[in-house]
């Protein structure tokens, strides 16, 4: 169990617009709970402004220390769209236009007014860098090493990791299981703690709630063997009934 | 206009449950929003697990590099709650007791089963620090230093930040304009960037949609400068009514 390799992702979401709460981001969620599913732990999320300097530390210091590095944002044609110069300039290579995205953006635009010099901006990448599929619209996603370089608006990112699912390595999904129960975990947070102490390879998380007029949490179970999972989370049950404390009905 | 103080804070977003996309973490818009208001720009986001090395780097790094720093989640009362001390670790001061949050925690609890050890752990503070009010709940917020360390559920934390307005020095909010307009942000990409530069002191961001069957954009314009934004505002809108684009009714 202990000696199981972790597969690790590093996510950076580019954009003032997420800074200012103007735009509520989504890819955060979106992209962990896939990485999960690929057995791939998202390890930290970094939110940076559209300025290069930030950029490039940001993917500098994340690819370094995590398997994969995740980004969104910023690979539209526009101005304000630095993502790929950026990537590039982190990576100490140059930007060239990728055949194949020229290709399926002339495509895209053949009906729709033609590829223009802004739009061919889409095609540009970073040198050596690969294309990810976009099923949603003209622009593609690009790899480059371990970077997956993915769109801000998150219905276009969604298509981008239905075409990588299965593409990258993991280890064992993370798995979870959540025990609802009508109590203030400040009631039991002795007991929670000794339980998780007491099963190697599991971590227990307490997310309170306030519902119906009454006090609640969520236990969220983590472990990636399915055995002590179950264990962990019969005697979390067993100790919360013997305390008198309802399940909430319906689980979360 | 150039010479003008920008006030900047960093926010550590501090929890499992964010990172593995189980929760939609709403605090980064929230804050981001709030912060606009007090004329503090928000600089950068990190999103970091329950781990104490992974805290103390993030909030080493933020801190130092920000006028302020925002951390929300992990200050309830169990086991996976370790915010307080790993910003007591950062700063290299120890954990204690505050006299005032024992006594709002003991008024509060007072009808609730009374004042256990557990509870009692959320009136640890790092050593020098303040408190933040909760008009929400028990467990009030911390300031130390440039450091404000606020609750992870989002309605606790507006709170806090309401007993917070107007307590923080700031400089002048960065004000914001949109422009939406029925036109694809591909074909008026040249345009745009002349636009923006043409406007000293102004950004100009393009967020593009697809609604209603049709491509259209929002333009936000941003400046500290009132005149400044309407200048550029009004530029963009003759440009786009120059090129027979329709203006997006009723804005965005």
């Amino acid at each position: 169990m202990s000696d199981e390799r972790i597969w690790t992702a590093g996510l950076c979401v580019i954009g003032d617009e997420i800074l200012s709460g103007r735009t509520q981001d989504k890819n955060v969620a979106q992209i962990g709970l896939w990485l999960n599913l690929q057995g791939i732990r998202l390890a930290e999320v970094r939110v940076v402004a559209d300025r290069e300097e930030a950029i490039v530390e940001a993917v500098n210091q994340l690819r370094a220390r995590n398997d994969y590095l995740f980004t969104t944002g910023g690979i539209g044609p526009t101005h304000d769209d630095i993502t790929v110069d950026a990537i590039a300039a982190a990576l100490g290579v140059g930007v060239v236009i990728h055949p194949r995205a020229r290709a399926a953006l002339e495509a895209y635009y053949a009906t729709r007014g033609g590829l223009t010099d802004a739009r061919l901006r889409m095609a540009r990448v970073p040198d050596g860098a690969d294309l990810i599929e976009n099923r949603t619209s003209g622009a593609p996603g690009i790899r480059v090493g371990n970077i997956f370089i993915m769109a801000g608006v998150p219905a276009i990112t969604a298509g981008m990791l239905d075409a990588l699912t299965g593409t990258i390595e993991g280890g064992r999904p993370l798995l979870s299981h959540v025990v609802g129960c009508w109590v203030a975990e400040s009631e039991i947070a002795d007991m929670l703690g000794a339980t998780e102490r007491a099963h190697p390879g599991c971590q227990i998380g307490s997310y309170p709630f306030f519902r119906e007029g009454r006090t609640g949490a969520n236990f969220v179970i983590r472990s990636t063997d399915e055995a002590a999972l179950a264990a962990c989370a019969d005697a979390l049950s067993a100790a919360l009934a013997a305390l008198g404390r309802d399940p909430v009905d319906g689980g979360i």
